[in-house]
This record gives C-alpha cells, sequence and structure tokens, in this order.
C-alpha cells in the first residue's frame, strides 16, 4: 500500500469522505512535494474515492504532480476555488496544523460542511516508520552521538552558552547533517532548570551542570538527545538526581514493548522519581513522537492510553529541575521493535565530569 | 494610550466583547511576555471590560504578570479552562495565526460562540510603528546595508551559494544583529528565476546573476532587503531588465504618502515593468509589511485597497523572473512619513559588477 492508500484507508475507518492536508511536512510524507508556504495557503485534498487535489499558489515551484491541480495567484479568490472541489462534501477532516486565517472563512463559505480535527489519520500513518525511514533516523542519532562526544570535549569552564551551542551546530554540518532538527539547548548551572532555556551569554563556572539538548536533521530525518554533565567538578545532589533521572530513563526503556501503554511508560518513570521525592520537580511529559519533525504528533504521557507499535519512534526523557540552582534530563530516542525497542542512542548516559 | 488600550478600542469599534489572540509576537508585543509553545497552548484573551487572561502551561518560564493567569499541565482538559472563561461570549474574535487543534476543539464546547477573524485589530496597531520601534527597525535595515556590502565583495565566482550566505549569516552577528530575520536568499544564475530559492551547492560561473535577499533581526525587530549583482559581466537582457526592475522600484517608492491606496502602488510597479513586456515574470505582490516578523499582516498588492499612514513600515520589492535563465529582485524597507516616505536601506541598488 501506498502511504496515501494506508490514509485512505484511514479515512474509511472513520466514515470520512474528504481530508484536508495542510502540514507541510505531512504533505511531502505522502506526495514528495516540499513547500514552505508561510502565509500563504497550500493543501492536499484527498478524497475516499482515490481522487486528490493540490492547491498551490503560481509562486511556488513545484514540479508536475500526478494529482489534479488548482493554481491560483495571491489575488484570486483562494477560498471560493478549494470550496468548488467539495461538492458533496459533508464532513470534512480538518488538519491539526491548519490556521484559522484559512479554516474560519472556508467554514463561513461551506456553511453544510462540519469541520471536524482528522490529521491523526496522517500522523498515525507516520508515526509507524518504515525500512527507510528508520535507516535514515538512526544516521541522524548516530551523528547526535558523534557530536555530543565532541561537545563533551570542548566545553570548557569560562566558555558561553552560545559559543557551546555554535560549535554543535558547526560540527553538524562536517559530520554530515544538513542542520539543526532544533535550536540546541545548552543550559549552564541554574539555567538548566528551565527545561526550555535558549543559549545566552553565559559563562560556564565549576561545579555547575552542563545540560546539552540537541539535535540534527540528517536526509529530512530528526535526531534529539539530552545527556547532563558538571564542569570540572559535581555535589552529591547532583550526582544523586543525575543518578536518579539515568534509572527513570532506564527503567522507562526496559518496559518498551509492543502492547505497552505510552501513559504506563510514562508513569514507570514518573513514579520511581516521584518515590525519590522528585514529583514536581519532573513537570513535563516523558516523551514525544519524532520523524520529519523534531517533536510530531503523540507522546508518552499520563493522558495517552494508546499502546505501542513496532516502528514507532519516541523520546524518553525524564528530568528533575532545581529552581535556581540546576537540572537534568537524560534523553534517548527508541525505535520499538517486533518484541522490545532499540535505543537510537549510544553516548554514555552517565553522569561525567567535563571542561 | 497603552498598546492593549488601543487594542480594546479597536474591538469596540467592531463590536467585539472578546479576542483572543494566539500569535506568539502579538502577545510579546502587548505584554512584553514571549513564548514559543510550538505545539502547546498559549493564548491572551482580551475582553472589552479591560479584563485579560493569559493562558500559560506550567511549563512556559514566565515572570509574574499584572493580568489574570490561567495555569495547566500537559494533561489537563486546557479546553474546558478556556472555556470557562469565555461566560456570556457570544462572539469570540480569533487569531489569524491559531490552529484547527484548539480551534475545533474550542468551538466544539461552546457551540453558542460564533468565532470569527479577528487579530486584524492587533495587526492594524502592530502595523503603525512608534517612535522606539521605528529606531529598532531603522538600525536593522543599517546593519543590512552593512552586511549586503560586504557580502558585494566577498562573493567571487567558483563560490557555492551556501558560502555566501553563511558568509552573511555570520557577518550579521559581527555587526550586532542576534540571528536572520528568514533564512538567506542567495541564487546564482537560473536558480534565480525561483522567487524563494533556498541556497545549495551551485557554483557561480562568470556572466550570471546574484540575487541577495537577506534580513537580520535587532532587539527583535526585522530587515529585509534584496540586491542583484552580476559576477565578472553582465549582458544586455540582464542589465536592461535590472534597470526596469530598479526603476519600477524607484517609481513606487516615489508615490508613497499618506492616503495613497497600497493597490495603488503596486499597479504602479507592475504597470511599467508590463509596458516593457514583463507582465507574467513579476509573479508576486509588489511588498509587504514587517515589523518583530519579517512577513507581517498587510500587503502592498492589487487586493489592498487600504490607503498608508505614518508610522507603516513595508518593503517595495518588485522582480523579474525568466525561467531557466535569470532573475533581478531590488528591494527596500520603506517607512511612511507625514507627507512621504524615508527608504530605510542605503545599499546601492543600480545593477553592479562583483566577483
Amino acid at each position: 500500500m501506498t502511504r496515501i492508500e494506508r490514509v485512505i484507508a484511514g479515512m474509511k475507518k472513520e466514515g470520512l469522505g474528504h481530508l484536508m492536508v495542510t502540514d507541510p511536512i505531512s504533505i511531502r510524507y505522502l506526495t514528495d512535494v516540499y513547500v514552505q508556504p508561510f502565509e500563504r495557503l497550500f493543501a492536499f485534498l484527498i478524497k475516499d474515492s482515490g481522487e486528490c487535489v493540490f492547491f498551490l499558489n503560481n509562486l511556488y515551484s513545484v514540479p508536475k504532480t500526478n494529482f489534479k491541480e488548482v493554481w491560483f495567484s495571491d489575488t484570486d479568490d483562494q477560498i471560493s476555488l478549494m470550496a468548488s472541489e467539495l461538492d458533496g462534501c459533508k464532513k470534512l477532516g480538518i488538519d491539526k496544523e491548519w490556521t484559522a486565517r484559512f479554516l474560519l472563512p472556508l467554514c463561513e463559505k461551506c456553511p453544510d460542511v462540519k469541520p471536524v480535527l482528522a490529521s491523526f489519520i496522517v500522523d498515525d500513518c507516520r508515526a509507524i516508520k518504515d525500512a527507510d525511514e528508520i535507516v535514515k533516523m538512526k544516521k541522524a542519532s548516530l551523528i547526535n552521538d558523534t557530536v555530543i562526544n565532541k561537545a563533551a570535549d570542548f566545553v570548557k569552564e569560562g566558555m558561553t552558552e552560545k559559543e557551546v551551542a555554535a560549535f554543535i551546530d558547526a560540527t553538524y554540518l562536517k559530520e554530515g547533517a544538513s542542520g539543526n532538527s532544533f535550536t540546541t539547548i545548552v543550559s549552564f548551572g541554574a539555567n538548566a532548570a528551565d527545561p526550555h532555556h535558549e543559549p545566552d551569554d553565559t559563562v560556564l563556572h565549576a561545579g555547575e551542570c552542563v545540560l546539552i539538548d540537541m539535535g540534527c536533521v540528517y536526509e529530512n530525518y530528526c535526531s534529539d538527545m539530552t545527556r547532563t554533565f558538571y564542569c570540572k567538578s559535581a555535589d552529591p545532589e547532583q550526582t544523586k538526581i543525575h543518578d536518579l533521572v539515568r534509572i527513570a530513563n532506564e527503567k522507562a526503556e526496559a518496559m518498551i514493548k509492543p502492547g505497552v501503554r505510552l501513559c504506563d511508560i510514562d508513569a514507570t518513570a514518573r513514579d520511581y522519581l516521584s518515590a525519590a521525592g522528585y514529583s514536581k520537580e519532573f513537570n513535563h511529559r516523558l516523551g514525544h513522537f519524532i520523524g520529519q519533525k523534531e517533536h510530531e504528533f503523540g507522546d508518552v504521557s499520563a493522558a495517552n492510553e494508546n499502546v505501542v507499535k513496532p516502528g514507532m519512534i519516541f523520546s524518553i526523557e525524564p528530568g528533575v529541575y532545581i529552581e535556581g540552582k540546576h537540572g537534568v534530563r537524560v534523553e534517548d530516542l527508541v525505535l520499538v521493535t517486533e518484541d522490545g525497542c532499540e535505543v537510537l542512542n549510544h553516548a554514555d548516559k552517565h553522569w561525567r565530569i567535563v571542561g
């Protein structure tokens, strides 16, 4: 089955006749056509009959496709052109990424069409990686392993977060990645207590933690890993918490196999850290799916009762954040196999001294 | 009047009691609070009573604000929390940037609330820059002038597009910018016929055009400029088209003053190029608004009949693209003044030889 055929099978299961795909990455996944539309309209309509329609601005550079193409200019009435392709549609599947600027005018134009969130049908296909995707994701994670080890050797007392991030970004290109999958996070000391801290001019001092959360892109596929080091020395609270977080990561990874619920994987890591006294200090979900984007649909959280299936790739990233002092996160990507999982990262995850 | 008071005045003019602002840049514009929420919920509700409500995930690092704050975790029923703040709301203003993942569940939860696109109320405020914003935008464009001149000196026959783009990006940082406002476009020869070409490993040969479209960020404000050069030599067709495009740019800029319609500015450049035989070769709008984002709401196009007002800043960027051969674009930013406009870019825009 082609990817589009898998989506149509999913639509039929949901009783959905029309699905408007607008996430550019989903469109690339289904058609190999990539456009970054910025604020312009770009959409791919799938009908359960098998007919597909591309909606394209004549500014886009797109090779001739095998689908029906509706071309328009910036000044055309684009919503009317789109509406005229929805004859007989009662319920229209909408992409979660579609913005109100298009969605609300289309709803206004087609009052008899009920919009329903349905991009999960494509996302469920994207979540199960095929052999070709797995090869690329493994390579992206191998590059990540190489670069984090080089970063650990590079980081020195007195450097700024920005310097370390710039080294990582440049090394990715040397190692064959096409770029970053997200802005590299390098957090020293108390900055590490903010899970989303962005690198700034903070200078590294002895005794501080060095939290690095980084990922690269290889042939459109992403990696994502976090390691936490210590500059020159680590105090007992730091190493105790690091050991706890690493063990939470390992316990979660050890239980992953087809059939296990994602919420139960989250609970395993969370309960372990809670029992050690770190409950509110682990203030985010355990993980997220990943593929052509660094955050894809699906997560490893208390709210997700879906079960794990072979071919899924997601992150396992417990963390403990001590406001004003330091933070620890240990993150790998895992690939679900027929009878367990394969951890795609190989960089040592025990605490270690750098600088 | 504060910015929020200006927005409430706009809401009252539109008969709108509630406005849900979700564009992170608009929220920063109104509150100085910045969060990059990725796929998570982040919103700022403005009521015409003056009450404002922040919707915040406990993962966000946000200082205490002066507004009512509704905090939630990844696993809370966030849409219900939001709905409970909409008591008595019949018509809810929606941000054009809001995605279906939140909009459709909120509509489902609140069937009596009619969603209407209303972020133009905030966007109309953002379009008129105040004195502080103008200072920052002028500085961002001055940096752009400096860097394009350095790039013109740097580019040499045999270099790749990526090398030139990397030089520009690095030079921005040296000149005091915090980064790029968009991915630098460097297009050699036939690549320049695609207005949105991204730099690749294409090598520069003598006789080819070098189209550079670039912008940087200075204290959160963006610049954006395009110049087109020629390597070693230029043939008569290239220089003829370059002169036409530059004159189209100058004619458009010369007519800008308060009261002139944006569509008429577009028509001036377009008619001039059409009369010279280049109609379909100028396949995009003449310009776009810019500020904290490189593309803000509002454009200079046939579809926009609004008039120009003092304090507006937008681009003027005519282009002619000859498929398979070359392309020319000449772009400046302009600031509308009380009686005309000030061109924020000073780099020479005549065709010139480089390399």
